[in-house]
């Protein structure tokens, strides 16, 4: 296999954005990223959606956005993995230039959720239709069973699940693309409105139109088109039940831990080697548990981590250095390549007010639904 | 690159199937290929749906897929490119072969049509939502703006599209697993109902549902598992505008054209090295034109051609042997991988009635929409 680095990335804002449409946020982040990157053409594309047809009535997603971005008659192929689409996209670019098969590879991802849209049932179709949807559970349900386990088990409070929000709202106020760039408190969070116990509003990713996207190519062409260009070390993918009842302990993201374990294992770096992170932070709760499966701390030990600003933009790991999907906002299948430019700003050092210091190695995890579908990327600096 | 084979294919009927849900369709196609390989597990799998959301209200399908068929955590990938899904699934697959990341992985499609779902507007969803959706087009309708201008432009006529039928249903009537098992006259087609002018009931694929999967692994290795391995000697894929008004001729598929030249290239063979090969013939027309766009026939001369009897069982190239969509049926998703599933049969020589004399090398064309995407395999037998 040849080894791969990213070479430019393009972002929309992320947020309510009812003036751009579907096809016109991803043209939009593609032709940055194209820009960004410097090359003339493409030779292949991946586009991470999770529903097309329930949000906007559209698949073909591949081929539209091809066209849109004036690429066609390039192959261009959607990915879909619930809320890991555009990660696994670009985990379907990295494979394809390290066969050697095409040198210049774009992926990205794209979701438009206001437009007008039933969303809680369209996101619900990450779950399992027939043994959770059917029976009324949604996303803020299923993550609060999860809160409510982790709380039981061991220990976890209240008060650190909102040292979570109020930490990515920090970052996000310092992202110019994050569609909340406001600071809140513990007390804010505490007494936002209750969505399922014991989860409240400031607990929940919001619901956010935007689009992502990097160019990919052989790392022994890379430096011909950007001074800084960033290795991809390691990739991981895996899957668990989809159905939240089907798993041995709800506090446990298995495909999470495994993904990373791949994705560790090929890059030949353990979980302390990382500098910066980005985690699927949909639910407060779910960057605790993502600490813990990403082996940054002990199991269980998630919530005191976050008492002691383990996960802080100072702290041990930075997480969640772009806000997160809690304050950046998370166009669900934008979110995965959205983080993997996070880490590639962090690490070719333009993160501006966000920068963490001698950022080296950096690990972005994207995940889909309950932690059906978990893929991560280990990504280090050129110079 | 490595060099891949594919050692085993399952298949379901198509059909109506009311008693068999989206899940247990995946679940019959993916053990009997897994079972017919021989392996005792997989590293990795793809499946092609075209929308599992507005079908059965699923998305997530590739967690979901290896979670039933008992594969989790292994990484799993839907891939969807509208009614090429499974093709480009099989691609992908063939990719993660080749670059030497994984050895054994499972490629399918599934879709399931019936099941209460609104099917003209889901299937509406692979042409442009803006720009044809929006303005009432259907797929019937967009078909029979192609052939009415391949009859305008080459005097191709009503007759020569119902032989495409006869022919397919003569096929389909040789095939256990189609829907339709029963042939057709030129007079049935010519009398059925009119459904968009010039196209009638007879000349359209049906709604189905149903499923297919093959495992591929390295060809070094293929040995071990059958005597009966098949190349994958060519690859390629192309995309073209969604919008059928937007390309400058009506009448010519420049995607399949332009996927097929990269597989013939990377194959090191020409068309009329082929002796066996599957089409996307959603519609009669689609036939014809895809003979055309392969290089099969001289442009325009694929009406003739099917007076000759040029694509008949015992014709210069026998074409969609397996009945195709028209009588095989044509549920989306899994059409890709069931017509490699043909293709690979008969390479094997395990075709039963419809077996192809002397078939060495074989071809499957796959396609989205109206000709938004395409995606070529060429196969050759190893004996």
């Amino acid at each position: 296999m040849r080894e791969v680095a990213i070479i430019g990335a393009g972002l929309t804002k992320f947020g309510e954005l009812w003036d751009k449409s579907f096809r016109d946020l991803f043209v939009e982040a593609g032709l940055k990223a194209i820009e960004n990157a410097g090359v003339d053409h493409l030779d292949s594309m991946y586009v991470g959606t999770m529903s097309g047809g329930l949000f906007v009535g559209q698949e073909h997603i591949g081929s539209l956005m091809a066209d849109y971005l004036g690429q066609t008659p390039i192959p261009a192929t959607r990915v879909e993995s619930a809320c890991a689409s555009s990660g696994v996209a670009f985990r379907m670019a990295f494979i394809e230039v390290a066969s050697g098969l095409n040198d210049i590879v774009l992926a990205g991802g794209v979701e438009k959720m206001n437009d007008g849209a039933d969303v809680t049932y369209a996101l619900s179709t990450a779950a399992d239709q027939e043994y959770e949807v059917y029976q009324g559970v949604t996303f803020p349900g299923l993550y609060a069973m999860i809160a409510r386990a982790h709380m039981h088990h061991y220990g976890t409070t209240r008060e650190q699940l909102a040292k979570v929000a109020v930490k990515n709202h920090y970052n996000g106020k310092r992202n110019p693309n994050a569609q909340f760039q406001m600071e809140v408190t513990v007390d804010q969070v505490l007494n936002s409105s209750m969505v399922a116990d014991p989860l409240r509003l400031l607990d929940c990713s919001p619901v956010s139109d935007g689009a992502s996207a990097v160019v990919l190519c052989p790392l022994d062409v890379a430096k011909k088109f950007t001074d800084t260009p960033v290795k991809v070390i390691g990739t991981g993918q895996a899957s668990d039940s989809v159905a939240l009842h089907s798993r041995d302990d709800l506090t446990y993201l298995a495909a999470v831990a495994r993904s990373a374990e791949q994705a560790y294992k090929m890059a030949g770096v353990k979980p302390g080697d990382i500098n910066v992170a980005e985690v699927h932070d949909c639910f407060t709760i779910a960057e605790i548990c993502a600490m813990e499966a990403l082996g940054f701390v002990e199991r269980g030990q998630g919530g005191k981590a976050v008492d002691e600003g383990f996960n802080a933009l100072d702290g041990k790991i930075p997480i969640n250095t772009s806000g997160g999907l809690k304050s950046k906002g998370h166009p669900v299948g934008a979110t995965g390549t959205a983080q993997i430019i996070e880490i590639f700003e962090q690490l070719c050092g333009t993160a501006g007010e966000r920068q963490v210091k001698n950022a080296r190695i950096g690990l972005a995890q994207n995940m889909g639904g309950s932690g059906g579908s978990s893929v991560v990327h280990i990504m280090e600096a050129v110079q």
